[in-house]
């Protein structure tokens, strides 16, 4: 009862502040992003003394050495933060973009204008840095944040939390714009996803079983991705060794990410060149191959796919392969099998390119580049809060832009409804 | 449970039909549309006779006249039907418009197109034409729809339904993209929202209760609003007539629906002169008045205002009024009891008119104008399906444009992440 109270309380601060937000200037949000990151790096060993309070609990929880990594906070990884947010200083501000101007015959001058979305409750796991850039992307689109990171990283983010609101308040900005949830009890995302009186939407990442909960659970709209179940189909007219390349680090270069590749199609015509050559590379990198009858009839000593690994999101060094007969097969495996996030197609016949590009109901879709450029930051949004697989409001990365919504404003000259 | 089975099969039958949607061509859907609209005048008798057989229920379960009214299908209501058909069949396409294209520093040439949401669940009360109409706008905007009507109109809502399917068919299209639910029971509401596995969107449309319902218990997004508790501030710097002739337009034109004025905010200064004219003007077309005290200072024989009048969507002949000192006053009301619907200032004063513009937060603001013109069709946007208050995806009304979302396409020339 004590913990809804003090939520409904946080809410409803973070929406007057989220009233004050709407109307304030770039140059006052832009001033307390830089004194933001200014205030990080002038605080740097609080904030590691406070990291390190989180990390015996980590262990003892049993996460693995790579999770612990990506939440021990080192002067390096606050410097990056810091320019983060200086980096969010220097983008656009999306808020009172004029959209569209339209007269009507009756006169009326209708437009429409870029506005925040109000408040938003981000959810998230682990990695304190998001705490810090989640904050800074709120804040420049106008929005107010309230912040439910994972238990493990609690003192982290109460610390950063702190520095943050402390230098909003001295430039001015309301505090309330960007709140920590100080507690580790589970209980708070359940009350969280339930203040849709106060909040706007709800943004979670992290596992899909947290994204599912939300989701599920949630009375506030919500922009989420499960998972990223992404393919590159290799068509027959594939340049071999473009198509070599772009595999590999799609699936290599970061394979724990979602928009890593999961799944290869390979063409009939071109597997017998290419699949020796493509797996013994991906082998030497140590990527264990999951393929289909076919691709067993030509190398036999890879494990065979099972049926659950069509649809699976190894976030690993896995990948299952599947030779085709032809594009209709391709697309009608990425239609039944994929999550609508990322596919590229490799190719040399122009059709063909135009056709997956136009069939793939996918919230990125690649011609001879790799899946692994589904981000905000790589397509030239200027940075990232999420990714949305769901189609509603911003299909795909999300950056400043989807963090607003439009309004309508009418100029009139006293013009009334026959 | 065999309605459960029967509605899962419609809503993969509608995702089969709306991936043939999806790359359907302008010409081959307006076709079908045309065809839609001369089936339904070709069968005119057959409908008629099918509507004939709801009204007797509609008594029965003690419907008011007004709604039997808007319940019965006449041969001009048909030809009406007809000619929005028609009409839609007249707008722009808007799939495969490219909304934005840009080229990154590593040649990757990346895009924003429009694609169809896929499949909606529309879920409505009462008037048959409304199948009608979301069905050609859905189709238009390369959707499959699910449609759920009232049971009070089953038999007219099937003949519509059956007579719409066989018009895609001989044009080409798919039949099952537009499917009518062929039941009363209630329960098919609960087995619609669930079926997030073939649903993108749902629709709701009708009293709020249905649209709550709907809203916390919907496993898919949903687009909604729920009430519209509008607002006309008269400015003291407002010329009086034309406050006068806008505000009684507001309330008086069409009473029953969402955009119509609840409450009339009047500055101080010119409550004296502009008020008891008003209030005899609304008294003389039969408004009945709820005034705050000072309100009843002014005109002593008016209701007071209770608490609860304030945040009411009287839909009615009746009509909250309030003196405020100040415009801050007015802004204040508004974001304490308003929907996010729409709003208007009356005012002569440019600097107001442009914060009220700016600070007001609601999907569509206007100045001098009647909050009666938030509607797609007034607005410019060609038609309607419905007006969204929550934030994201579509704030305000949404037409063509709205029942779509973007992806991105890139192309690449072998382009892999560093």
């Amino acid at each position: 009862m004590r913990l809804s109270h003090m939520m409904e309380d946080m809410a409803r601060d973070a929406r007057d502040a989220s009233r004050q937000l709407r109307r304030m200037g770039r140059e006052q949000k832009d001033d307390a992003l830089r004194l933001m990151a200014k205030r990080l790096l002038e605080h740097q060993e609080e904030i590691i003394e406070e990291n390190q309070k989180d990390l015996p609990l980590a262990r003892e929880v049993g996460l693995s050495p790579a999770m612990i990594d990506r939440l021990t906070l080192s002067p390096s990884v606050i410097a990056d933060m810091a320019g983060g947010l200086r980096e969010v200083a220097g983008l656009p501000d999306p808020v009172g973009e004029i959209t569209g101007m339209w007269k009507r015959p009756n006169g009326l001058q209708v437009g429409r204008v870029r506005i925040p979305l109000g408040v938003i409750g981000f959810i998230y796991e682990s990695r304190p840095n998001v705490t810090v850039d989640a904050a800074g992307l709120c804040l420049k689109s106008g929005n107010a944040v309230i912040l439910k990171g994972g238990s493990e990283a609690i003192h982290s983010n109460i610390i950063l939390g702190r520095l943050l609101a402390e230098a909003l308040k001295e430039t001015g900005v309301p505090e309330k714009a960007i709140q920590v949830i100080p507690t580790t009890n589970r209980e708070a995302v359940n009350i969280l996803i339930g203040l849709d009186e106060w909040i706007d939407v709800i943004i979670p990442r992290g596992g899909e079983g947290l994204i599912r909960f939300v989701a599920d659970h949630s009375r506030i709209p919500v922009l989420k991705h499960y998972k990223g179940v992404c393919h590159v189909y290799v068509d027959q007219s594939a340049p071999l060794n473009m198509a070599e390349e772009i595999c590999f680090n799609a699936k290599v270069q970061r394979p724990g990410v979602c928009n890593a590749m999961e799944t290869l199609l390979v063409h009939e015509a071109v597997a017998p060149e290419f699949l020796p050559r493509m797996v013994r590379r991906f082998r030497d990198a140590g990527v264990e191959i999951r393929g289909c009858p076919r691709c067993l009839a030509l190398i036999p000593d890879i494990r065979p796919a099972e049926e659950a690994d069509w649809p699976a999101e190894f976030l690993d060094l896995i990948l299952a392969v599947k030779i085709v007969t032809d594009m209709d097969e391709a697309l009608d495996h990425i239609e039944t099998y994929g999550s609508r996030h990322t596919e590229a197609i490799i190719t040399s016949d122009y059709g063909r390119s135009q056709r997956f590009l136009a069939e793939v109901d996918s919230s990125v879709v690649l011609v001879n580049a790799s899946t692994r450029f589904n981000d905000g930051n790589q397509l030239g949004l200027g940075a990232e809060i999420g990714i949305n697989t769901s189609k509603l409001h911003a299909f795909g990365p999300m950056g400043l832009e989807e963090l607003t919504t439009t309004k309508f404003i009418v100029y009139g000259q006293g013009q009334t409804r026959k």
